[in-house]
């Protein structure tokens, strides 16, 4: 299992607005989903989530009920979306193939945890992006493992402008993000953008 | 406005199994919809969809209810989710930014629409992969614009493996998709790939 050699090149991070958060999960990367209850705390990996609404700034996330953090994100109703990048893939693999039932997630890979600021829940501080969510709509969990949340700060490393990111394809493969382009934004109108 | 000069690169398409949709899905690509109502026809572009389950093999999609699709799609309860290469990106934003109460998007944009197999919508030929769904649940629509497919008929083109992508991030810019690796695949678990 690998040991997390962490991103370490991200810049200092700064408080981004909400309603923008679209700009780093609508392009699907896989996410760290950190979350605390009761004195315990765990990451997880989530691949199946969308945004749902720019005001309030929704996200609608999968999270299976054999995960450790089902339970925990369900009863204290918060957590925290965590954008790793590709130099983290290892620590995001390792933490996907272990449970929180087991180890401390942050210690075994040596993530910082840093306190949230206006949930409970820890963020990553080696991660990207940190986006904290209060559980705003539980009525989805039963039938679908759906988790409603709204985010309520986020804080975005203010280098690189976009990161690189993992997108998970199943069996194994991760697509990696490529290149970032607006020579396609002449097409738009205005009000489109 | 620019005129569809689409990928001719795409090699024959095959059947795809239902459940690993997510191969093409999950990594989060700009996608069109098409769909098909009282002898109209029309295509949206949508960037808010994830993966909610294999087996049935499910897909929650966000439709804004301003979109001309919306009524189209509610009631027919049917769609085709197309997803297209980088080569059709002015014509993605294109479609994006023209509404079908003006005009016929696969004539405006020189498209092919192939009939269903299994869904009375169109398939869009020059895209690389088609997902013909069907309306499972229309009960989350009113609250979140939620539309829960059931994916019934998939086809996917045989090269490339993996077809280059767009990924949106809003204001007019893309991402687009990098290489693909399974060199992290050695830190999974077989259960877990």
């Amino acid at each position: 299992m690998p040991r997390g050699r962490s991103a370490t090149r991200i810049g200092r991070k700064r408080s981004f607005p909400l309603s923008e958060v679209r700009r780093f999960l609508e392009p699907g990367p896989i996410v760290l989903v950190s979350s605390a209850w009761k004195g315990q705390r765990n990451i997880m990996t989530m691949g199946w989530h969308m945004i749902m609404e720019f005001e309030p700034s929704l996200i609608g996330c999968y999270i299976w009920d054999h995960n450790h953090s089902f339970e925990m994100v369900r009863r204290s109703r918060a957590c925290v979306i965590n954008v790793p990048t590709v130099e983290m893939a290892a620590t995001v693999v390792g933490i996907g193939n272990s449970s929180g039932r087991d180890i401390d997630k942050f210690a075994r890979f040596e993530l910082t945890a840093l306190p949230g600021t206006e949930v409970e829940a820890p963020r990553i501080a080696e991660c990207f992006a940190n986006f904290e969510c209060r559980l705003v709509d539980a009525s989805l969990i039963d039938k679908y493992s759906l988790f409603v949340f709204e985010v309520v700060a986020a804080h975005v490393a203010t280098t690189p402008k976009y990161p690189r990111t993992l997108h998970y394809r199943g069996d194994g493969v991760f697509m990696l993000s490529g290149s970032n382009t607006s020579r396609y934004r002449r097409y738009f109108k205005p009000q489109n953008l």
